[in-house]
């Protein structure tokens, strides 16, 4: 069986203890670089190839510095500091400029924890929308490769049919899964966190032009959470709570289809105006 | 006029250009180290004071390795990349420890930009309540310096009067403010951002051991917006979304009275059990 393209982009080699080197995946190209969620969940599977690291992920932070270039790249992911059940890592992303100069393209920071089991409790309740089966898949009207990575079936608040500056809410649900389905891990997760199309497109119907500068996911589930879900849907929903002089924010939470939060993620997006 | 203790916990030495170096402030300290939203500061201080700063900060993760020890401690501060516009920074806080070895305390990120005037909107409302001034300054419960230095003025969902493990929601309201008042800037809004107690004691009204581990602030202001708040209260909102095998999160608003929504904040948080 072919190897999924999920799979192929987040094939890194070991280069030595703490570098790392991969390449960016044509399969999720995005308009001038990767789709940010896929150079963020490389970041991730550095630390998780990384043979010292201690337990699972349960923060991580990425930020976009520069778009990357098609091609290879190199990943330093480093445990900064190991305590008794967490592990805190610094990871660079960087790729040789036109110039032949070594530039950092993304950075990140993550959290790692040997969990135990504790009272647990939801507070987000997953929202009612109708089954994914039910609603027929959203149709890709951005040419670009990395939405066909994506099996996206929408709920409320899509993009505007008309860009005609017409003002409306920010919030968006929708469901989500690879295409083709795959089991779901922590880089996939993260990755599914950025799916959402920018808060700005869908507030103003306006095409500005965006970019992520900062992400941040938090893990609300291990692996045997992670492997109950399997290659299901999830639910997420995604809204804005402030548009500012260039930056604005995006909080999203992604539930399984047995209604179990798995992450929470916020963001903060460059826009143009 | 003495410096106000804000001031003096935010002194930092130029030691080289990417190093600073500063010291831990008995006034904001906590039960085993300083206040979290305190050493946050010392981090964007770093930031803030490096010569080579563009703009101001947009986004600021900092992620807590190990409690610091009272003393002196070390700031590399790092900008990594340096766009147009945009600049990103890699931050590591380190002390000596009593093996002599120099060990990280504390991680940071932050991207700091020049704004430009664009459209703007606040899409989270701030909720109504009222005004400091009719509202008691709320009782100090736990016999920690730090939180002398805030005057809280709570307003819905203060932590319970018994630890009676009752369960209830995890919202909590409250005006906040330095003691004495301090005109309002990026470091004192980075601190606020993390006065709220800990979600899990008003979720369970239960007093289990918690330590933030990652802490992120979106900033939506810029700093003429945060001068005309002056030394005013911000109102401040906190809310979990998940608990779940040791670790909850936060999610919180930041509004000066005015209405302005000024940053917005998210962070997770060790609990014990």
């Amino acid at each position: 069986m072919a190897e999924h393209v999920f799979d192929e982009a987040m094939a890194l080699t070991g280069q030595a203890e703490d570098l790392f080197l991969g390449r960016t995946s044509p399969a999720y190209w995005n308009m001038v670089g990767p789709f940010g969620g896929i150079s963020a969940a490389q970041a991730l599977q550095a630390v998780l190839q990384h043979p010292k690291r201690l337990g699972e992920p349960v923060s991580f932070t990425a930020n976009f510095a520069a778009a990357l270039s098609e091609g290879p790249f190199r990943i330093e992911a480093r445990p900064v500091r190991t305590n008794r059940s967490t592990q805190h890592w610094l990871v660079l992303l960087s790729q040789t400029d036109s110039e032949g100069q070594d530039a950092v393209v993304l950075t990140a920071t993550a959290v790692t924890a040997v969990r135990r089991s504790t009272w647990s409790a939801v507070d987000a309740v997953m929202p009612e929308v109708p089954a994914p089966e039910t609603i027929a898949r959203g149709s890709l009207r951005r040419p670009v490769a990395w939405l066909q990575r994506y099996d996206i079936r929408p709920c409320a608040g899509s993009l505007p049919e008309q860009w005609d500056g017409s003002e409306a809410d920010s919030l968006t649900q929708l469901w989500m899964r690879d295409d083709p389905p795959r089991p779901l891990d922590f880089c996939s997760l993260l990755a599914l966190a950025d799916v959402f199309p920018p808060r700005v497109w869908r507030r103003r119907a306006r095409m500005t032009p965006v970019g992520t500068v900062s992400m941040t996911v938090y893990f609300h589930a291990g692996a045997n959470e992670l492997a109950a879900t399997g290659s299901g849907y999830l639910l997420g929903q995604a809204r804005a709570q402030s548009f500012f002089n260039g930056f604005f924010d995006q909080s999203a939470e992604l539930w399984n289809q047995a209604g179990q939060l798995l992450a929470t993620s916020h963001q903060i997006v460059y826009f143009k105006e």
